[in-house]
């Protein structure tokens, strides 16, 4: 039994372990952000990692459906799917899994939702911190397995959910000592229509979107380029291609980030665009510019897409200084819980990348603030009476205190310098003649 | 996208949903078991959910090996192993996953250990909080995804790291508002030095193990006729029996649970016991005795087995008035590291059942203590200017309240009775022509 065998000890590929550092900032920043949304009225609630295979394949997931990890079918239900499918093996694949984990938390949630509505209040507002997992090529700082943090509202047809889930984020975020980000934000409506009022082919609009998303990464000649490579008209591609410059000028210039300023932006935009659909942005970006008192910004951003294909109304995300990828994106979701009830219900929510945030965190050296003031209390395994040990030490024992029984290693000095760089704020060494423990503070 | 489809919003079968009143308690119950072993020395780390199938089928994880839910492979991987297998089914079977979810936290736990030994504090104490998945006949009460909470130090070899395990675990459970409940402590040596004393072979050690760990739910007599029906000689069961029958009156007199007096019973086991063994057990007996205080119990039970082959020394577990099974159970598992190492490290466990502690702290309706002070905000979504809503409710904003913003229902009085049940402490109904907010308690 303890002969070594070949088994690596590292875990599976795109898998990471998590040292203690790294998970206690984890909890921290996870104590902290529930803290804050729960100040904001959301509720934290859970859904299980294994999903019907069916049900994921069946949502809107976008390439995320080509990276499920599924779940092999199990005895009978096995020897039955590799018997009936032998001679097609596209067809026998499709009937090997019938499970598998989830992708993302929304999907889950909107089932969640579905079934549970009888037993939840309404308006719903939820919390969901959880990992999901993807099969995608592994690379420096992307994992297979991550942890996403979101908040949504479900039944709140106005964008007052919208100026709640943006300041609750945003506040989120300060609390964890991030500053000065900048919420963007845009509406699917008035993209369309300005996407639209460029005379596009109405089934282009998807492929029009996904080359403006690429904006920020490859600037307006890229996209233009994009855009003609894709087959669109001169024209159109053209016009598109003013009206962003004209509109992402705008949205940049610090002076139209203000309160009703914001009117004036959108009054540039196409005449097609839906009214109500620019009052509320301007209100939402009113509210929040007021709310924001300066520790933090929100842009309109005409050229903000975000990928997903359930977005029917406002989508933001939030981006910081210095780093690549927005921290948070989100967005209003109308029509997607009607897949599942029949009846359509207003859905808006707003995700944390948890794992963006705590990379820049352990950067930054974050600290964690534990309150515990920690002792090591030392003896010789090998010769010291052990009862009494663990009994003396006990008398050290108090709510803001963490006493850790260590046995006594040879090089003591070299102990107490790991004891030190462990965190431990001081320790005391038993003794069998002294009644007492002496703690030495380092 | 709106139109109802079949997509059934019940969770896969043997999941479940976690709604907000037990989620709140089990974030509760997590961070007062994180705070409690924190206390203890002991530090969080977590493990991915995925781990490599060889390594989960080549562990001693008995007969949750037929339970891992394995995932199938993907791609070319997946193609490959079709094609090569087409012909023999069983082969086919055991090629096509990859990689499987963990059904235990321990045999992750000892890969972690093994792998980031060098990045670790030695002696290590780990705390683990976190899912695991077992492919059971789901039942009532019993979830094919559950919780698990264990705590484990590698690299101390003495019985203080038992009286750690123990009392750090009972003063969570305290924590959690338990009481009067009963600490049952074995070890294995002894328990293997009683059969040995009665003759029974010893390749059949485990097979009269088995029978011995159900004597608590069928008798000495039950056990009796399991033996023989099993096909030990006659003079062994009847020896065993009678042994069992002594040690366990004694056991359960309540004087001899104290101190000192442990050493009596512990003299009465057979001479081939080793004496070490022994030793330690009456130590740990007598420090948790005098640490407990009359707030638990602690007694020595030589029928206790616990099911798992990889212990080598003492084994516990914890039950309570009341509940059927025990509500935390773990022991000394000193030859697991090697397997993944070739070198062994002293190691011991003990893991609470969180789902079982949960129930019974649903049960008892278990307060979660929030402090937060929760105020609706109402508002006419239709037709109260949004922005100053908003605003307005902000101004209300502090650390210890929650400020939820809801619109008006039709009824009032309706949405009132179903805040209080919700647990909101006051509301505020919006007025545009009045300047602040009338915060009324419920």
């Amino acid at each position: 039994m303890s002969t070594s065998t070949s088994f690596s000890t590292a875990p599976a590929r795109g898998m990471r372990d998590l040292l203690p550092k790294e998970t206690a900032l984890r909890d921290w920043a996870i104590i902290s952000l529930v803290k804050t949304y729960e100040q904001y009225g959301f509720t934290r609630i859970d859904t299980p990692a294994i999903e019907n295979i069916a049900q994921l394949k069946g949502s809107e997931g976008g390439e995320n459906l080509s990276l499920i990890f599924e779940i092999l079918k199990r005895g009978d239900k096995l020897e039955k799917a590799l018997s009936e499918n032998s001679t097609d093996q596209k067809k026998l694949i499709a009937e090997l899994s019938d499970l598998g984990l989830r992708f993302d938390l929304t999907v889950p949630l909107v089932r969640f939702f579905a079934h549970n509505q009888a037993q939840l209040p309404y308006p719903f507002k939820s919390i969901q911190i959880g990992s999901v997992w993807r099969a995608e090529s592994p690379q420096a700082g992307r994992y297979r397995q991550f942890t996403q943090c979101d908040i949504d509202v479900f039944g709140i047809k106005s964008e007052i959910a919208e100026m709640e889930l943006i300041q609750a984020t945003a506040q989120a975020l300060l609390n964890l000592g991030f500053e000065k980000f900048t919420v963007r934000i845009n509406d699917r409506r008035i993209l369309t229509a300005l996407v639209a009022s460029c005379n596009f082919a109405e089934d282009q609009f998807n492929n029009v979107f996904i080359q403006i998303d690429k904006l920020d990464k490859i600037g307006l000649q890229g996209v233009k380029k994009e855009l003609l490579a894709n087959g669109h008209a001169n024209e159109a591609v053209e016009k598109i291609c003013s009206l962003l410059d004209n509109l992402a000028q705008n949205a940049t210039d610090k002076t139209l980030h203000k309160n009703e300023i914001a009117t004036a932006l959108l009054s540039r935009l196409p005449a097609n665009c839906d009214k109500e659909a620019i009052m509320a942005l301007d209100n939402v970006i009113t509210a929040i510019s007021k709310a924001a008192a300066d520790r933090y910004a929100i842009v309109f951003d005409p050229t903000l897409v975000r990928g997903m294909g359930y977005y029917t109304g406002q989508i933001f995300e939030i981006v910081t200084a210095g780093a690549a990828h927005s921290v948070a994106g989100g967005g209003r979701y109308d029509k997607m819980v009607g897949k599942y009830s029949g009846r359509d219900v207003p859905a808006c929510g707003f995700s944390i990348g948890f794992e963006r945030i705590v990379s820049i965190l352990m950067e930054k050296e974050q600290s964690t603030k534990t309150e515990l003031s920690k002792i090591a209390v030392i003896f010789d395994q090998d010769r010291d009476h052990l009862t009494e040990v663990f009994l003396k030490a006990n008398t050290l024992r108090a709510d803001d205190k963490c006493i850790s029984l260590l046995p006594k290693k040879k090089d003591m000095r070299k102990q107490i310098d790991s004891l030190i760089a462990e965190g431990f704020n001081g320790y005391a060494i038993y003794h069998p003649e002294k009644e007492g423990l002496d703690v030495k503070a380092f």
